[in-house]
């Protein structure tokens, strides 16, 4: 079957959809339940009326686009209600981080769209119902991928009521002033088994594929995610009148720990990595040897043991530096996100597709979390990664080519096609 | 002769004073024109009268309290009016850092009055007028230096209308809200010859008088300041999907040079520092590897020669960081102030003096920017330091016992005695 996307109305779709909340760096800042977010949403309405597809959002603002297995299949005469009746779903989402790209979560969803669209259209013959799903707040302006834990879990009142933007406000307020009803955010989970199988088209966001030379990543899984701070803390003192051996500047410390961080992730995988991207020095005077230097820090791998390994490889080289300088440090964890495994035979789909259609694979884990990692706790869940030139990513210079689109459209209607017909 | 300060007087001046802009933490927050200022200049100025001495503030707010040669020694008929008629300076500053210490300045100011004091009270026979000098912002809420770099040049309106606080607010403006008139401000400079020496007692606020059992520093020089800025700048990236071995991580390049400041150090003297007192590094996410990071750099040595090579010695070890880590560095000097050498023979002064009244003294540079930087200029300067306790400065901890304070002020009071009978 050569049934394939057709490229022009889904470069169309993603050049329309980047408009809202454009950025004058040629950016998108689009965040959860913004004015941006809205217009997007009202887009996204009218793309599917026009597709014939029924919408539906849940209470914590989680968009289904629906294609009915029976009306489908039906209307051809094909093969009509498969099994269980429970959907395939495809998406991915639309929110954006604050000045970032136009195709981290665009890309899934309008893909996903696309697919849809080829399906109503070629009156394809399906068993199973395929729904779009756009996920809500994926970006985290309120919650770490926030629609998607909705639909594992509900969230209670008391938690929703807590959660809070950027600039403090709340996401109660957020729901609210989109017309929707906060309370409908407590019921948003999905029964077990009300899910096929869900595949999410997505941008690597990082260089390896391009690297490797390869058209089509076949993702293994979601890796695992550690956060916390280093504080190390030494004695304030006069930049001008203290000898530089009798200082305890808690900023070596802290720079030691940092040259470190490349041979200390190196020591328990290739692929565990270790960032700083917050620091901040007190009292932060020209003339001040410091008094405190923090460090927030994020580290990933993809094996949970390897992951505490390394969280405990920082802390220690941590100490080791304050000794040295004779320093004080102390570190908090902020959290653990275990790693998450995809399903097998979600991978050998992905990659046998891929091959079918003449495109270069390669196997890899996800360093970037993703909704998929909350849906492979719901339903058999497979992962589409398209490479991203120069691995530039929530970033105005996040890009794909149009070629590399087209390839990762085409897996992934293939492999929604193949799902909806088992 | 036996005259000393009366340290009773002394001590409860200090914690009088300790208690305009006195902060929750026990420190002081007497920046320059702020109420506290205002407050601490009215104490100053009842004081003098009690004392029976003349008061006269400058344009920039620089105050002078006098005893006139003639009148003190005239009283008890001794010599009157010795050669030139120049007087004797002695004093320091009244303003502080925010949310600094006690002693910074307010010890050489208040101990000043004491010796003048003491010279009134006991009708002390004397050649040449002394005078107590306050100088207006040392600590350069607007201008580093401000008032005695004033009396060394007249600064243009020009230049007045340019100088800013924190806040941005206009030095003419503060010095309009004192009630006085800015245009004065621009004639404060007093000519070649007018002053017959210059001596300044001042807490050390750093280890090395503790360190080394002595009771006196005799400062030889103030050191030489350098400061400027390192921009490191490499490749914005996703911390979670971008491999350690393909990043340019600006902050791995500062990291490595701020190790290195020790070394940089001592390669050019054991007296030379090197300070990292604020970083910054952009766009500081959790999850984002840095796009930059800024170093902004005090370094500082008693010689010219070595400051320069300190500088370009930093500036090497950044290129060589920036290479080793595919990062673009660059420099951006501030601003070079030359070191200034004291006077020997009040050097020889302060020690004969201090060795004649059973203290231990040692040789040795100033860390410190002072007042004394700008009056060596102008007339032969000498500078007194006393201990810091643990080496504290700038900082509420800043501490020197009460018999170092004593201490000081009789070196004070015998070496002005001696200039103003010369």
């Amino acid at each position: 079957m050569s049934l394939t996307v057709r490229i022009d109305r889904l470069r169309r779709d993603l050049e329309q959809v980047s408009r809202f909340g454009a950025t004058a760096a040629g950016g998108v800042s689009r965040t959860s339940f913004s004015a941006a977010d809205r217009q997007v949403r009202e887009w996204l309405a009218g793309a599917a009326a026009q597709a014939g597809l029924t919408i539906r959002t849940d209470g914590i603002g989680n968009v289904f686009l629906r294609v009915d297995g029976g009306e489908v299949g039906g209307r051809d005469g094909g093969e009509v209600g498969g099994g269980d009746g429970a959907p395939v779903w495809t998406g991915s989402h639309l929110d954006s981080v604050p000045d970032g790209g136009a195709l981290d979560g665009a890309l899934g969803s309008l893909a996903a769209l696309e697919v849809a669209r080829r399906l109503v259209e070629e009156r394809v013959p399906v068993r199973r119902p395929v729904e779009v799903v756009v996920f809500a707040d994926e970006e985290g302006s309120y919650h770490h991928l926030c629609g998607s834990t909705g639909l594992v879990r509900n969230y209670s009142a008391d938690e929703l009521s807590g959660l809070r933007g950027r600039d403090g406000d709340r996401l109660v307020d957020a729901l609210a002033g989109m017309g929707w009803d906060p309370a409908a955010a407590t019921r948003t989970a999905v029964r077990p088994g009300a899910v096929h199988a869900f595949v999410e088209l997505h941008i690597e966001q990082g260089p390896i594929l391009e690297a490797r030379n390869a058209q089509i990543g076949v993702v293994t899984g979601i890796v695992g995610l550690g956060g916390g701070e280093l504080v190390f803390t030494g004695r304030q003192d006069h930049a001008g009148t203290t000898p530089m051996r009798l200082r305890q500047d808690p900023l070596r410390g802290a720079a030691e720990l940092v040259t470190r961080l490349p041979e200390l992730a190196a020591s328990v995988s290739q692929a565990a990595v270790a960032t700083c991207g917050i620091v901040s020095v007190q009292p932060g005077a020209g003339n001040v040897v410091p008094e405190t230097c923090r460090l927030q820090l994020d580290f990933r791998d993809p094996d949970r043991d390897r992951l505490l390994a390394l969280e405990q490889a920082i802390v220690a080289a941590a100490e080791q530096a304050a000794g040295r300088h004779q320093l004080r440090v102390s570190y908090h964890r902020d959290s653990i996100t275990d790693p998450v495994a995809l399903d097998p035979r979600m991978q050998d789909l992905v990659e046998s597709t891929a091959t079918r259609l003449g495109l270069r694979t390669l196997r890899m884990p996800s360093g970037a979390g993703h909704d998929a990692q909350n849906l492979a706790t719901l339903a058999p869940t497979g992962m589409i990664f398209v490479p991203s030139v120069a691995g530039r990513s929530h970033s105005p210079a996040e890009l794909t080519t149009w070629d590399d689109v087209e390839n990762g459209g085409n897996v992934l209607l293939a492999v929604v096609h193949a799902l909806a017909t088992e």
